[in-house]
């Protein structure tokens, strides 16, 4: 940031009185500019319990890798909401939510993911514009090597545990490391 | 917004190619400027299971009414990380947190609130810069018409209930309305 998007003058990064963060702030209107993280929302959409639906990404990052359907929540929306609307955007699937499933903290980007539990009632999906393929996986055929996200692991590996288990509480994660740097899914 | 923070020009509110919601454009540079629903973290601080710690706030909005321990999330840090600064900065305590207790999408503000259900292990706690006052509550005195958010309203009424039952689910809640118009804590 170099501009205050309000007035146009430059901005200069400095702790604003009251505070103990640096903040871009305007000198010219006062105003201090927060930045905050975001919310990336979705679904790990099951079918018959044993299959899941996946996407293979057709735009960057992670371009051809297989992920779930889920983006940056919209404002005025509820997490919820914008975990159907990229169910539906991304993988062309209406599906029931179970329960929040996954809460990520992806501490180095400054995100936050929430993965709902869903149910696909019909096997009935299509491609998209950010979606080059979309298919259902049986739980012995997910291509763990062609995954897009450590995300998208934790939420499959935790499902086939669940399943197994026949309970699927809420699995809080924090990642605080690059991928490849470290990648055991607790962490 | 008026003008582009990358580069000064004025920008343009318009969908960009590929996308279907209006964002703030930048015909000079081309950056899209996106904004996002913001997290808001905080605790249920309880000690000795019938007491709960409350905040009478110094700063508006709603100064002088009484609220739970929390704030705007920053970059760079966990949920759990943020809801134990924001539980230090407006209360001076340390707490234990025991799970994410309330999740509420506020719709119209574009919020995200996450309240951890967490123990004070010690009666030790201090105003601050934003709490003129800080002080445990038993569950039968809490000031119920003083209080500052629908959200910690929820939170304390789901506490009492839960506590009852011996059980503490994550309670997801959206809250669609502005105070005032619909106060059913349920929606």
């Amino acid at each position: 940031m170099k501009f205050c998007s309000v007035c146009g003058h430059t901005v200069t990064l400095k702790v604003p009185e009251n505070d103990n963060l640096p903040r871009f702030v305007c000198e010219n209107c006062a105003t201090i500019h927060y930045s905050n993280p975001k919310i990336v929302a979705g679904c790990l959409p099951v079918y018959q319990d044993t299959y899941v639906l996946l996407c293979k990404r057709a735009i960057e990052p992670r371009l051809g890798y297989w992920t779930l359907p889920a983006g940056f929540m919209e404002n005025n929306e509820s997490t919820e909401q914008a975990a159907l609307r990229e169910t539906a955007e991304e993988a062309n699937a209406q599906v029931d939510i179970r329960k929040l499933y996954t809460l990520t903290s992806i501490v180095h980007v400054s995100q936050v993911q929430l993965i709902y539990l869903a149910d696909l009632p019909k096997p009935e999906f299509d491609i998209s514009s950010e979606s080059s393929e979309v298919r259902l996986f049986h739980l012995d055929e997910i291509p763990w090597d062609q995954l897009a996200f450590q995300t998208i692991r934790n939420a499959l590996r935790f499902y086939i545990e669940d399943l197994a288990r026949g309970e699927f509480p809420l699995h809080c994660v924090d990642i605080n490391t690059p991928p490849g740097v470290y990648t055991d899914p607790k962490n």
